[in-house]
């Protein structure tokens, strides 16, 4: 089997390539999932949506209508991760905190960025391949770079 | 089915490991192809090249003989990538302008680098692992950092 | 077949999701590995290790116990990576030097992190997502930047 979907609500005309590994997450219509791409739980991914090949969307990301994620996009969901809790057994969920991120419409990802938890990503802005983005991003902006900064202004 | 191998040129003694997406493109002879690779159309790959595993080969890249990638490479070939056109439709093949990118022979690109569009990564050249190289790249040298810049001269 | 897993040795209760290619490696009890993840030969792995989808472990790679590998992390092995050896022929083996990496019992590599070949990772330390790790690490410790710089002491 090619495709790993488990419960999830998957709009119309939305069109999902092999090897994906999808569960429990929202998907709007007329999106695009590329090859390798893992979504998880209580993800939520509006309509017109690209999702390119190898990226990783985490628990508690929300991506608006019409938001463009290239190639190899991470997002991150908690500040401390660790395999194991205090009592020194795997993590469960009740022993991290998440962090929700949301992307806004018409905002795009470059690949290979890496996009730590608890970001807001401005409406229409860009932000540049291989960026690390530490700090929310303004709306109508270009940042770039590790931490990422503004670059450019978009009209 | 573990491969996806659709409409591609593939050289003779060329050995392709599982899990891999390639469409319409040309792979040269002894090339090895490891496992997670995507590979668009359009894409040029000369002989002797190894494209080791996780990393994404896009439309407009032409790999030279002899050529290294090493793992979770990212190539870009949008300078500025929307899910959309202006009309709100889901952008199609006029909708943006491809920028090309060359690899020339016996160069080497470090694992999880990200090589924007339109570069020229010159003969022999390395490229350090975590790289993001923004502008083009001599020959014989060796470049890291984000963005990336010449750290040694090759011999 | 969803999974690709070859000559291993896998310890009790241990998880391993899809889309995997595992190979000629030793695995602990209570470890859990993510999809698309790619494990070669000579790596060891302790107990209550969790690696996260995408993530890539290469040879040489010692992975202490209750160590956390977060998505799409790239280990490296190999300075000076070629395709071709002097000869021009497809190197092999006896072509290159492998370099030894050890992460330490309860280190956290973040996200997207890069690894150079050569690296102690020290006891419970936490590497930032999105860094480049090109020096050794000290225990607990907190390093982000590329390259990976100290920006905390943890008690």
């Amino acid at each position: 089997m090619n495709q790993i979907i488990k419960n999830c609500s998957i709009g119309k005309n939305t069109k999902i390539w092999d090897f994906v590994n999808l569960y429990d997450c929202e998907i709007g219509d007329e999106c695009i999932i590329g090859t390798f791409v893992e979504i998880q739980k209580n993800v939520s991914i509006g309509d017109k949506v690209k999702i390119s090949s190898h990226s990783f969307i985490c628990e508690g990301v929300t991506l608006e209508d019409n938001v463009f994620i290239g190639h190899h996009v991470v997002f991150v969901n908690d500040k401390y991760p660790r395999s194991t809790n205090v009592k020194g057994e795997l993590k469960q969920d009740g022993d991290w905190k998440l962090q929700k991120t949301i992307v806004k419409k018409n905002a795009s990802i470059g690949s290979n960025a890496t996009i730590l938890g608890g970001m807001i990503i401005g409406e229409n802005s860009l932000i540049g391949a291989g960026s690390v983005v530490t700090k929310n991003v303004a709306k109508n902006v270009v940042v770039a770079g590790n931490p990422a900064k503004i670059i450019k202004k978009l009209p």
